[in-house]
């Protein structure tokens, strides 16, 4: 691995994912990560931009937030980049009506997007809303349309809960794209369209920024591929196994955010 | 299409898919298909040989023979080549140990199976019991073993219920498959293992045999690539699309199976 004041050299935004980075989800709403609570106060006090980056799909950007903000983080609904409402405006431009295959948790995200007699399905992470029956029900939706268009919010394998892995949106995303013979349009990381408006919304440019995630394909493969530098923290859905990833090499690995953010403060911004 | 004459040249044995070329299943247990009860029984009075060759895993083979001889036909279970007990002769051999992701009413196929501490994964057409839960359960079990080993029976997209296109196997497989990054196993059809057991049980071989399904991949591309014939039927899940599927081409598409025995009768084992 090169020296990490090289690899950092001109960094000038951070974008954080939230979901084994910040916090492990479970009972209760979760615990934080150990340092994560300390290591983001650090780097907004920093002269770095720091912006939020999740393909949390389950909760509203408002609820992500008030949790957040619970767990003892500094972090404002406007700093989040969240799916949901990057699905909306998709919908809004493109005139599409969903079948929606959501968590009620984030159902209110599209309250004003019209639902009726649909012509697209929107996928999110829908935990125990995965019932063989929703499942169909989208499935059915899709077949009956000649042209099925499916949003699939993210496309994670799985995600780290404190009580275990759980799975995500994806492999429900594969299972339709399977059934129905077609490819899902994905609203979230590893999605180009995602890391632009993120990178815009901070106001950094991608060779100016660096992505600290724990997923080796969503958050550093995506980020890489979008020019950007990027951190695999060994926290979350982290697995031994990721750093000999056959396709995904991080920048660099560090054991969590804590210590991502003592390397930046550090040699960063230089 | 050539002359059914030169088709059917030779044919001395017929494999038999049972759903949506018998009966649809549904509400009741289901209906048979217009002309199959007589078309079965005219076939079993002819020199012809016949074998069923059936991806059923909601069912253990005695309750789906069952519920045929009530809709009428005529068909006993030595006659039926079915996934759950060749997926049991496979455990066996190989000294495996599943968790079990199927229906209740197969789970008595696996009744003389060791499921102690597993180390492999068995899924089947589970229906409602494909909830996020069970879903979530064999997920963990796959990465929790060293080499994660995934048996699937069948792997078809959907089948055709009287109600109404319903998700088969197949796509809760490739969900499986994306969230472990593994291949599975499929034992049923298209598998070449499959077809070989059911041609060996009816004692004929690949060029002398014809299949009759609903399936285009699942049914006909698998009995062609075992070097058999295969014709499709309009009934069940087919679509007016499959005639032009971009991998598939049937030696002949008929409208159900009592046109396919008509030509049979008619023509084959001259």
């Amino acid at each position: 691995m090169a020296a990490w004041g090289e690899l950092l050299a001109g960094v000038r935004g951070v974008l954080l994912d939230i979901s084994g980075v910040l916090y492990d989800g479970g009972e209760g709403g979760g615990a934080a990560i150990a340092g994560s609570v300390e290591a983001v106060a650090r780097l907004k006090r920093s002269r770095l931009k720091v912006r939020f980056c999740t393909n949390e799909s389950q909760k509203s950007r408002a609820d992500l937030v008030g949790l957040l903000q619970r767990l003892g983080f500094d972090v404002s609904e406007s700093e989040v980049t969240a799916p949901a409402p990057a699905a909306c405006l998709i919908l809004k431009q493109r005139g599409l009506r969903p079948h929606l295959l959501v968590h009620d948790g984030v159902r209110s995200e599209f309250d004003h997007i019209d639902t009726s007699n649909p012509n697209c399905v929107v996928i999110a992470d829908a935990g125990e809303d995965f019932s063989y029956r929703n499942m169909n029900k989208a499935f059915q939706v899709l077949m009956e349309l000649e042209n099925p268009v499916l949003f699939s919010l993210g496309k994670g394998r799985y995600y780290k809960e404190t009580s275990g892995l759980m799975l995500d949106v994806g492999p429900y995303m594969k299972a339709l794209e399977y059934a129905c013979g077609i490819e899902a349009e994905v609203v979230g990381k590893p999605s180009p369209e995602f890391f632009k408006s993120a990178l815009q919304e901070m106001g950094v440019e991608a060779h100016e920024a660096i992505m600290i995630g724990d997923d080796i394909v969503g958050d550093v493969g995506g980020a890489q591929r979008y020019g950007m530098r990027a951190l695999q923290v060994r926290t979350g859905k982290f697995r031994p196994s990721d750093e000999h990833h056959p396709e995904v090499k991080a920048d660099g690995y560090v054991d969590n955010l804590a210590e991502a953010v003592d390397l930046l403060l550090q040699h960063a911004n230089k």
